[in-house]
């Protein structure tokens, strides 16, 4: 049986921290499924993920243990369900593509709410898996309008989740900020090499014998928040952009992928741009 | 601080193991500095790993574990010490090589006791390094006169472990009862592929397109072992046998030398012919 | 430029090959845009791939070739079109899922004449992406009738290629006779181990560190004809035998992906079981 | 038979090129044991690199080449022989050391003239191998001071190739236009990721998914240098700089490896800050 609930919790380091937590989870009878710590000794700050089996009051749990983990600690409490994503796109199909068959097929530990993209050209694409599809144009408005519309969209549906599946506009701080912490992009280089556009074509033009995608939370400095994963292809000197472009594709779908899944099932703790991650 | 004991535990799941375990090292002033837990749901079996700081009576925190852990718990404490090892080998001098190399630098969490090999050609290499090398020749023995002699010059010695590094002989029974669960050998493939002599012939005629090795356990079925370690690299048409034996020294080393750290540092249950292993 | 045409050639080796075959290219006017020769010197045969623009009258150069070639040279000439396949599938969707994506997003070098299955749950599938679903149900017919129904269903759909993508019967020796050389199927091991049936949980047995998965051309022999591409992914001890199915689709649908754009752009020769691909 | 030349052309693309090589070597009756072709349509720009036997004047076939090539092309031929390389250090043993253990083992394609480094901790190794070892401290030198002992150091020994082995101080324009194109570096990231110092902190800092290293020919632009190799490995958020420091040095190794055996066998053309490679 695999756990019911899932307990993050990230504070300074003390002794007997591990104790304190099964303790309180013994007293309600709960049963630990996994378990997962780690302490950054770097600055002595303990994080732990435990995923336990039980039928708790949630808001007491959160208080009995408030009180005896340091003072400053996080402490989340989470029931294992399914997660529910926007999913934001603009011409390139092969991210959401791969989210949509997914999530068809029951693959996906979540449930997309909707497909909202600039273009119109993957309306059908959305269609065929039955997932509404609203294409808000970016033509006529400025960034601040545009990015004031999808939020007000968004809003209304109040995802877990948005997921910029080749997303190629750059989000306002005003999105960012309303959204903070919950936006997952897909980014077509190897971080931190090759930030902002064009990434393949500045990799032809260095001449590099790898090629790759990172998966990161959306902050406000450009392909600068936190990375949940990366991955990467070997290439040659015979790729043209173009046949970087596809090869790379395989590798977005599969780190974003992987990124998704980090995320919906709580596995990722994030810390001073940085991220913790259970897997 | 990283830790001075670890401790390693595996028995029956029930619920509360953690929190019973926890306890009981806060009550000896223990601080955990890494904790690892797993529970095999195919047949109900937890596995605990924890690194611990304490200045503690070792016999005493055993006792008390026992009792409260379900009865029939495997509960082993070891000191974080170097191991103490002895290296095997025959001709070929990359693995061996590599050790050697690593142990001068300080690179291996273990001592190395001595190089036993059937073959003197690597002689001059272990006296670069300073390591006493023994050739103990088979040429005039039966398999079993052989083992015999290595048998009783390793008892002398008493390793923890006794690494094959490319030693190219099959060990009899008693060899390997007499250091059951010490013996480390890398093999030459992907296992279960390629069991036996001349991997990479096989490799060759069968026209694979990846090679690879694998670190495990030695038992007396040949090359059956609990698997510690595996990885690949790839290949062409283009590869002779000979090719295919130089590409895949490098890769014999990695894995050789991963598998050797995860048993070095405590890391591996062996159960079922099974390696259950915290990284 | 792209090429027109592809011509391959394999023979015994002797000196002055590609400045005979290059010759007859500029006699017509032909313009190399790409070349790939290999000599195999273990039994001295040499394979050249050669892509070229031109409108030349094809039979007279293979017959111009067939003179300055050495007796029993094998000289094929292609024209660069998109092959036509015939998909095989059982109940598995994301091999054909992946197929079906691609071509409906013009990203695979063919035409899909049909799916056939042997259950029907795919159907939907097809029919998204128009294109014809073909069930024909094995229950109530031996596998000799239920076979020769399937052959004669192709027959009349003369494809190049038939991909077995997730399908998950034997083939009979008449089909795989009938259509020798033409079908590729994808293996859910790293073959030679774990041939056969149910490789994943062969593999959760024998506690192996990396699954992955084959493309091969079929023979009779079971999971032994010619490898054209394989391909790993590292796993642990916490995955069970379904984790590994689910990992294991991401692999299977790359190196079928793989194999078929190698077979689909004539970049593989076959020789004693074996294949030399010029990539 | 392996060939006793190569022959390295590379000029503007026209029809008939490698029917015109082709056609000069069968006249001089040389036999090719291995060719490749590239051509780079961006530019229009042809390679071909040619493993042959024969028992030729050189200075005759270049000149009868030049008169069928295209006006500008570049033509270089070689004899197959061991390379004549310097290697030079600063504190960590580990690419020299495995640069030293290949050689002794006959392992690389090359023949060390002596070992240069700033520091004289690595003496030892050196010695230990029959190397000869110059330490050249830098401590009251200016750089180009410094530079200017090692470059006249380096003329006596006339080498074909110059290997930074974790050298880490910046060479002065005047050493890199001395040897320009003879020195190879590996660099501790995947470039262009992290250039110039402390990149494994910078890695750090960054909360990157993967660490890598570079093969590069030294430029006078810090790390912009045309790249030969690149390899990365997966690492997580428990990693700390020295162990990614001590993780690195297993791909720092293996990807030097790879370039100095590219360079070796004369594999590499270099244009425009790109290699174009034929493995």
């Amino acid at each position: 049986m695999n756990g019911t609930h899932i307990l993050l919790i990230d504070c300074q380091d003390s002794q007997g921290l591990i104790y304190s937590v099964t303790k309180k989870l013994v007293e309600h009878s709960c049963n630990i499924t996994s378990n997962d710590e780690y302490v950054d000794k770097s600055n002595n700050h303990f994080y732990m993920r435990t995923e336990f089996n039980g039928d708790i009051a949630e808001s007491n749990l959160i208080s009995e243990l408030s009180k005896v983990l340091p003072t400053g600690s996080n402490i989340k409490l989470v029931k294992k369900l399914k997660k529910k994503i926007v999913v934001m796109a603009t011409k390139e199909h092969h991210c959401l593509a791969d989210i949509l068959l997914k999530n068809h097929f029951n693959e996906l530990s979540a449930e997309i709410l909707c497909v909202i993209a600039n273009h119109d050209n993957l309306h059908d694409l959305a269609e065929k898996f039955n997932i509404p599809f609203h294409c808000i144009p970016h033509k006529t408005l400025s960034r601040e309008e545009h990015d004031e519309i999808i939020i007000e969209k968004i809003k209304t549906l109040n995802p877990d989740y948005i997921i910029l599946a080749k997303y190629m506009r750059i989000l306002t701080p005003k999105f960012v900020e309303t959204f903070q912490g919950s936006i997952i992009n897909i980014h077509h280089s190897f971080l931190p090499a090759f930030v902002g556009a064009n990434p393949y074509l500045k990799a032809y033009e260095r001449g590099v014998k790898i090629i790759g995608a990172t998966g990161h939370f959306v902050t406000n400095d450009l392909d600068e928040g936190p990375i949940i994963a990366q991955s990467v292809i070997e290439i040659n000197h015979t790729l043209s952009v173009d046949d970087m472009i596809n090869r790379g594709r395989e590798i977005e779908k599969s780190v974003l992928n992987k990124s998704m899944k980090l995320a919906f099932e709580d596995r990722i703790f994030v810390r001073d741009n940085k991220t913790i991650i259970f897997e």
